[in-house]
């Protein structure tokens, strides 16, 4: 099963037979106070900047997401994507929970484009999927719905179920929903890690699909997150998630490791590349 | 299926659902000149200091291996053996490709050892499983044989099933039968990650054994070795292998966070101690 995106003139493959593809996290206000700061104040500076370290780092798909406190997303987000795609030839990934802004943002796409995200929540269905339709988007959906996120890997697996069912009615295909089989933070349950790489094989078994997953969430409260996230990102490899959301400047080596352990890598020439590409000390 | 291994007065269980055991495999003059150079004077000061770091590093088996020209083996091996139980309370892996000096190093053992190893070769079978038969020890399986290493899963499989079928003559069970699928270098054979776990894979699913593996074979040639390390022995452990030959001092760390991934930290404690552990800089 393929995902094709694409950038203005480049395309990106998601498939279970290829290396692993990096979408680059970021392009995101979260946790980070001085782009916060930045983007309030009107300033989009550092989104090349960032575009392009992330995809010097081996990211080719990059999330923007430009979502803060009074800042029009509806205005600031295709400017933003338009931004990335002047400075690099890739895919992106329009990162909104707010539907205005996502159509917005995939109207200044150059190529196709993945959203950022729908859920199984009724209302999220009804706003976004149609969206995506309209587009001929990919969209990445959450396993979590009305009811919030499911403890078992088969109750998660139903509410993917329910998604792609819901995506078909609007002609939406299995191969266009990235679904995330949800990553929670084993510092408060320690068998989160568990559940999330148990769902990813169900869904990869069940219906074929492609997934994301944003690993590092895995690690939250813990000491030495990098390892955590190494190994988890491996862990999630094997049961098929094939296209984390990941920061590829501190994750890429790590990406291009678990692709030549898995045989996804035909020289080592993708591990050498990302080891060359390393910051030097 | 439970591999018991004991130590003077401790007991260490090798199962598909608990925290992998790592198997330290520092003491052995293979690569380390110095080590070889004292082990030729007769001078074992270092096998204590190993034994003991490996054992605050997490190792709860001990491999002992002192195979180096010009050193009698079949004298050395028990000494060594004896130093290591005498420091720290963990079962022993008995390393020779001597079967004189295996059966030496048995003699000397105080509960129930590992023999490392047998493989597939008549002469080897014929050599070792009755000595592994004769002090009820468990035993490391390499999966290769007469015609060398197989090239594929489905072929040391095979190899497998023969050792595990010779072992049962002998009174041998599969649960006293630790199998290595072998690791070879990536930067030879790009696919030999692969073919590792997809081994390990088939031979869980087909004998249900415990497993051995040597993971930093694989990075051999390669750059950032620590993080191919890191990332295969998530792979191998996903695929089965619970019971890897490691430094602890450099993976212990990341095993734990495999551990803690795979939900066999049931508090993060595992992890949390391997972090305290650490040597601060």
């Amino acid at each position: 099963m393929q995902t094709v995106l694409r950038g203005p003139s480049s395309e990106i493959i998601i498939s279970p037979d290829t290396p692993i593809v990096m979408i680059g996290e970021r392009i995101n206000p979260t946790g980070r106070k001085v782009f916060s700061a930045e983007l309030q104040a009107g300033d989009l500076s550092r989104i090349p900047r960032d575009a392009q370290a992330q995809a010097n780092a081996g990211a080719t798909v990059l999330d923007v997401n430009v979502g803060v406190a009074s800042v029009d997303e509806v205005a600031l987000l295709p400017q933003a994507v338009r931004l990335v795609q002047d400075t690099v030839d890739l895919p992106v990934c329009i990162d909104s929970a707010n539907p205005a802004a996502l159509e917005a943002g995939l109207k200044a796409v150059r190529g196709r484009a993945l959203v950022n995200s729908v859920n199984g929540e009724t209302a999220k269905l009804k706003a976004v999927l149609p969206i995506v339709a309209e587009y001929d988007a990919a969209v990445i959906a959450l396993c979590m719905d009305d009811n919030g996120i499911p403890a078992t890997p088969e109750a998660r697996l139903k509410v993917a179920e329910n998604i792609l069912n819901e995506a078909a009615k609007l002609g939406i295909k299995p191969e266009d929903v990235l679904l995330d089989p949800l990553v929670l933070a084993v510092s408060a349950d320690p068998t989160a890690g568990l559940v999330t790489t148990t769902t990813a094989r169900l869904i990869r078994q069940t219906f074929g699909c492609n997934m994301t997953a944003g690993a590092s969430n895995g690690s939250h409260g813990m000491p030495e997150r990098e390892v955590l996230n190494t190994v988890f990102l491996a862990l999630l490899a094997q049961a098929g998630v094939n296209a984390p959301i990941c920061n590829p400047l501190k994750n890429g080596l790590a990406i291009r490791a678990i692709d030549l352990m898995m045989g996804h890598d035909e020289w080592g020439m993708g591990y050498i590349q990302a080891y060359r590409a390393l910051p030097k000390e």
